[in-house]
């Protein structure tokens, strides 16, 4: 396509997708891990990480944030790079995309129009009972796509869920997939060890047996997931047309869950998109994951922020942040639309100095 | 177009939104006012019709409700008519038009996905304190109402909201329409005294006075109204397609509502879309209070229920019920799409026999 745009696994997807009408839509939920010090970098502090996800969502929509007087971003050695949500804002608005949002447990709501499907959050994956009821999300999650699939040709499937990567990382492991090492995450330093050691917490906490958890992906879910994961795969298995999985290594999760539900869900009609610092990142390894689940394209798209002038926008090319929101899956959208990555790089500057007058 | 549309009004949009897709929203809520004895046939008992409006999407959807073990219905002289949402469910079914749910306040939130507007339902307008702030719902609405739009070419709105039609007569009312006997309701005898006496009640009680409720029409609501008004209101005016008011005399509430925010709105693109039982009723005359407010198409569909052997539709013919969950909108939504009105009545005579045991 363009030299912004990296293709792992077939580029079948790519060619069927072009100039096609997408809908994006942003999965928003918390889990109280996310309070656990030192596990996340969405949220300046691990109770404020309860307001990134709503705050987020109405970045994009309003352009501001009514939920908390702060914009989400992540601070590294004095140093803060923002949200992400600014780079999918910047290729939604761009290419005219149409947002919307669905409440998979959030613990602030955003304050706008916000589709309902579950209003719980997640509980601390540690207790080894994380979500109350996630078959029941995964339903709602099944009747929403179908609905959606109606109304657009692509579906987009973005996420915003602090420490998502760590109960992504507790149902891969769950489900017995190699993941040591394999995770990304929103810092530089990624704390495996620490997020190993919660999941290990988690896994011996839990009342079902290694096997029981294994074989059942709802267990798996509602002993150490989110809810999140179940609602985006309902979602993407109720959807009739394509869906790309806006996300880094958490998408891998929700795509071995489908896996679980339905062995013979067919693969070719989904694809990952996420941006390239999630894909060249050596701290982790979403092919690696991937390749142990099927044969899933993952496009990685390049805004090429080391060109920026905009220090929130370089410290993204140093392994702050890397993706989330959807970014990457936002920026493929707008460019199936003939936007170009340096147009979306240029907005988001601007929005960075209008929004965070940085 | 066929012998059982009818049309009041220019014909245009009809010809205009032919063959076009269609997008049902069905905005639902409730107010206090339904527990007034005698107002409302929604429900089995007052208390009930806290569940009508989430039972009746539950059922459009899923074929079944999950949050009352009974379906709606109007009891009158010992014979039961079901709920128009019967019909709605019909006509999306055969047409396969995408439905969506949105909640504006409603008491029992429905087992399924629904877009969030509003959390709470409306007070009892007797006390001239009904909503909490119409003019946050309306600007949700607005929001919505945009988004939406990019994703079809036509946009129909139905509502439930028991005892909606006295609340839309408080506010036509404190908007100084003519409306004496003028609007519809559930029931054969229409308890006009009785939703007079309701509305001269709140009107007395508000801390406004007659003329500044009239000239503020987010006063107006705050004080006499219901939240699905300035819901709908802000969707329909949100929206950059053509939109159907689904509905009965609530709606011409609505279009009074938008006029009074924007004297200039282009109602060339806004039609009310409603039953034979509504547009032939003697007890109301909902063209009367339409050409108050400005040259609206009124649309009306016949189901020729006289011809049915399920008594419970026959009654519609008898004055029950006439109207609600956008009966008649979403019938025209189907006929747009090829479908006629008499396979909508055999599939309604179906999901009776199959839903109702009737």
């Amino acid at each position: 396509m363009n030299e912004a745009i990296k293709c792992y696994g077939s580029s079948e997807m790519i060619q069927k997708l072009k100039n096609t009408d997408s809908l994006f839509l942003c999965v928003i939920a918390n889990t109280l891990t996310s309070r656990i010090n030192g596990i996340t970098g969405a949220g300046a502090t691990p109770e404020l990480t309860d307001y990134t996800p709503a705050a987020d969502v109405e970045l994009i929509m309003l352009g501001k944030t009514l939920c908390l007087p702060e914009i989400p971003k992540t601070v590294v050695g004095g140093s803060s790079t923002p949200t992400p949500a600014i780079i999918t804002k910047a290729a939604l608005d761009l290419a005219d995309i149409p947002l919307l949002v669905a409440d998979a447990g959030a613990a602030i709501k955003p304050n706008m129009p916000y589709i309902s499907i579950n209003e719980t959050p997640g509980g601390d994956i540690r207790t080894g009972n994380a979500v109350q009821d996630s078959e029941k999300i995964f339903n709602n999650g099944f009747l929403l796509g179908r609905v959606l699939s109606k109304l657009t040709d692509h579906l987009v499937i973005g996420e915003s869920i602090p420490a998502g990567t760590t109960t992504a990382l507790g149902i891969l492991t769950a489900l017995g997939y190699e993941v040591d090492h394999k995770m990304s995450g929103s810092t530089p330093e990624n704390p495996h060890e620490l997020k190993h050691s919660v999941v290990k917490n988690g896994l011996e906490c839990s009342r079902y047996t290694a096997e029981e958890l294994k074989s059942d992906p709802f267990l798996a879910i509602n002993a150490i997931g989110d809810p999140m994961i179940p609602a985006v795969a309902g979602i993407a298995m109720g959807s009739r047309v394509p869906v790309t999985l806006a996300g880094g290594t958490q998408m891998t999760a929700v795509c071995a869950v489908i896996k679980s539900i339905s062995p013979d869900f067919d693969f070719n009609s989904l694809s990952i998109a996420t941006t390239i610092f999630v894909s060249e990142d050596e701290t982790s390894d979403i092919n690696f994951i991937i390749n142990q689940i099927s044969d899933i394209t993952i496009i990685a798209v390049d805004p090429d922020f080391g060109k920026s002038d905009t220090e929130g926008l370089v410290n993204y090319t140093k392994g702050s942040v890397k993706e989330g929101v959807g970014a990457g899956g936002a920026m493929l959208a707008a460019v199936l639309k003939g936007i170009s990555v340096e147009e979306i790089r240029i907005k988001t500057e601007w929005l960075c100095k209008e929004i965070f007058k940085n």
